[in-house]
């Protein structure tokens, strides 16, 4: 099996289960993890641990990281085959039926870079797909992003994170939040990034995001032509200990870069 | 005919027609009002003509509002039986494809207060109803605000609007966005609005809003035992020329209205 093969079967093995426990997600057992609004369920749990049985049994050794557990930590040699999962990423949406908003999210690394990516959307039944240097997919039929030139007629997404984090976010996203056509916030970084890739939105931005949040969808993006670097325009590499993330169509992209110098 | 069999009849029989141009969106002609963002397709002209007729029929000699074209205006007669259409209230979610985050919304007002009021999400299969006093549905199913008691525990969604009205929002709303426990920005008012009476989140701020715009929405939460007030916690009355609107769960209330004191 590739490893992309392994990414779209288990993906899609896996989309009946998400949207069984959304449509009866009042029975979820939830619980808080660091604050009240950073929230877990049995859901991001099994999805983890079916994912965890499926690469150790079709590839043994590889190194695994992802959101839930002790899984959450980065992996000591960067280059080394290593897998990426993020089983439900805008649990919060998830748990609130904001929408629903939120997807599964897996991208493979070797090298220390990001070879393969899917993502899904369960319950809009959206498949994204990417391998490096292929292209990438929505539901087989393949993406470009948007040819948006400026930011005044671009739509960006803007995670609003933790309050914690928010006085500096405001002060670096200060000219973006005055100048981009429109904003949205909608809480699930996944979603807003493949919808780069999908030309339904510009840009992307998060002042601080773990690798299983965004490498996936970072491939899928580039291989819709857009770019993704990290706030200061450099280049993003997952496994880099460094917090914020920029991702754009491209047109858009050092238009976003200097109005977030500090 | 009752006006809120006029307002459920008339939504679901308009459903097949949105989700069948919201499918095939890619043939839209889609034309730009006052700016690159304010969008206008023939799904929101045939929506709000086809309701025109309806009311004409029913209700000779009814006022009609609504946000297209020359209805876009305030009757002479704030007490007056009227009717408020949005055809579509999130047009550019709909045209870019943004989720798909936008609503049909249908109010009836007498004696400057709302009577009755309709909001139809098309691909989310869901309908809020509400009339004065006999309290809010979705689909049937009564509903209630969230029990959320404090804002940093609260998710708030808040309309950035266009880039020009920004400077004023970032001001006036930022111990909110400081302060709130999950903020989002979904770009339809009505969703959001609908949302509070659902229990998803606990609150909504748009600081320049019209009647059309949330009169359906602004009973559907009141019967659910939310708060709709000005921003400065003043009574909320669509036919009132003011701009800002506030909407919650009723315990966060307060909060915000100290909050957004100018």
């Amino acid at each position: 099996m590739s490893e992309i093969g392994l990414i779209e079967g288990f993906l899609k093995d896996n989309q009946d289960y998400v949207q069984e426990k959304y449509a009866d997600k009042g029975a979820l057992t939830v619980t808080q993890k660091t604050s009240a609004s950073d929230l877990l369920t049995e859901v991001d749990l099994t999805v983890q641990k079916r994912f965890v049985d499926k690469v150790e049994s079709a590839f043994p050794g590889d190194v695994i990281v992802g959101e839930e557990g002790d899984l959450s930590r980065f992996p000591d040699d960067p280059e080394a085959r290593a897998w990426l999962i993020d089983p439900i990423d805008g649990t919060y949406n998830f748990v609130r039926g904001l929408f629903p908003v939120f997807g599964v999210s897996i991208a493979f690394m070797s090298g220390g870079l990001i070879q393969a990516g899917g993502v899904l959307l369960p319950m809009m039944d959206e498949l994204f797909l990417a391998e490096r240097g292929s292209g990438a997919f929505r539901n087989g039929e393949r993406l470009q992003v948007s040819g948006v030139q400026q930011l005044s007629e671009a739509c960006i997404d803007v995670d609003f994170c933790e309050p914690g984090d928010r006085k500096h976010l405001f002060k670096r996203c200060n000219e973006v939040l005055l100048q981009a056509g429109q904003l949205r916030c909608r809480g699930a970084a996944v979603v807003s990034i493949c919808q780069i890739a999908s030309a339904d939105i510009e840009g992307y931005v998060h002042m601080n995001l773990t690798p299983w949040d965004f490498a996936a969808a970072q491939l899928i993006v580039e291989e819709a032509q857009g770019v993704a670097s990290r706030l200061d325009g450099s280049p993003l590499r997952p496994f880099d200990r460094v917090g914020g993330i920029l991702l754009s169509n491209g047109a858009v992209h050092q238009e976003l870069v200097d109005l977030l110098r500090v």
